[in-house]
């Protein structure tokens, strides 16, 4: 991966015991990952660690040092174990307090229901001093920025909600393009072809990812950089080359490419 | 999360760009994570980094000496862009050889097909001295255990076929057991609950987990101990006093709480 330095890094944090125990498999590493993509913000990382309040800590220091955003998910609920919002906290050295606004809304989403808003669900009103809200549109109990850290749930649903509203408030940079040669050939053959490609491209990367179904196989060559008219040189190379070997390479544009 | 010394404690890192720019979602962690929980492995910490080979070498020597096991993912197919294993070796200052078994083995594999056993696809039995194959049913290019390191594809179908020859050698605990309580009623309304019956026993994890739907929501309360004596004497305290508060509560097996 080529580092340009116009660009944002971002690391991604995922905190709950019940993705490590494989009880519920992660959804938002790979979802917040395309919306970077999208933005032109480059993800460095991406880190799943257990409900302990040390590993919190710790780990939300050195991310929010190493990287321009650290985006977490998980730990912001009304419950014993939701400890998030106080680890974000102490990471800065701030305090937790009831935040007026984040009040409010709870207030009005919970009014005229049935379900007491009670000192749990009051507990989510509870945001470290000097941060900023993150809207919630689905659940009211808001996520927060503080520093370069933005708080968000751990619901796949209400994270992307949240980083919705979000969205216009991040720093992208020059979008990285990509364009993928879809080969009817083993990565083994055309290797190569890559590697002798992305040497003629400064800024390049060319991955290859095989894939097998029954009887069939080949292989995705994945070109990438931040200035699209070497991406589809790179890709035509590639493809041109593949095929002058007597076997099929189709490219194909992101989005198509899944 | 209760750490028992007597666990042995895991790291998972995943291994590639294609990861991080979200074009592929990995399914690794989650898979490797429940077999982990299966054989009584405590993990600790899973990371997705990008294919650069300062980032591996440091991530793979801070694991290894923080966690009895690490259990890698990609970038050890034949293509210039897989430098895995020579960043492995480098992490415990081995030299990488060409693997006498391994290029056996894959000489056998490409014997009598139309795949050309080139070089690039000879690079995959370039494997760190001192290190330990690990078999490969699935494409033969073996995987291989340096120290306490595994080393495997990142295809997650050759990941997997990897993982089953591993899986007899690698030295468990106890499993840690597990009952979910799926209630019908919101996590706030359960939280002193949940934080009452949580503090009656030494060893015990609650954690809550709302769900949503159109027209319905709850909350999957699970507990988790390696004392199952404890985890049904809490599943059933929480189930009553959820039952006492006129809601709906069921006690669910491992296997049928996803």
């Amino acid at each position: 991966m080529t580092q340009q330095p116009q660009s944002k890094t971002a690391a991604i944090l995922v905190i709950g015991d019940e993705i490590l125990s494989g009880r519920t498999k992660d959804k938002n590493i790979g979802w917040i990952a395309e919306q970077l993509n999208e933005i032109g913000v480059d993800l460095c990382e991406a880190r799943v660690i257990p409900d302990v309040e040390s590993v919190i800590v710790e780990t939300v220091k050195s991310l929010s040092q190493a990287y321009d955003y650290v985006f977490t998910s998980g730990g912001i609920g009304p419950t014993h174990d939701d400890i998030t919002t106080a680890c974000v906290a102490k990471a800065f050295g701030k305090k937790v307090i009831r935040h007026e606004e984040a009040m409010r809304r709870l207030l009005v989403h919970y009014e005229g229901t049935d379900i007491p808003f009670n000192e749990a669900r009051q507990k989510m009103a509870d945001i470290p001093e000097d941060a900023t809200l993150i809207d919630n549109p689905a659940s009211a109990a808001p996520g927060f920025i503080l520093h370069n850290v933005y708080v968000m749930a751990g619901v796949p649903s209400i994270l992307q909600a949240m980083f919705e509203g979000l969205r216009s408030r991040l720093e992208g940079g020059q979008k990285k393009r990509r364009l993928t040669v879809q080969c009817a050939i083993g990565e083994g053959t055309i290797a190569t072809i890559m590697a002798e490609v992305s040497n003629h491209f400064e800024g390049l990367s060319v991955g290859s990812y095989p894939w097998f179904k029954p009887g069939q196989f080949g292989t995705a060559v994945v070109v990438s950089s931040k200035t699209f008219d070497d991406v589809l040189a790179a890709a035509n190379q590639i493809a041109s080359r593949v095929r002058a070997d007597g076997f099929e390479a189709i490219i194909l544009e992101e989005g198509q490419d899944k």
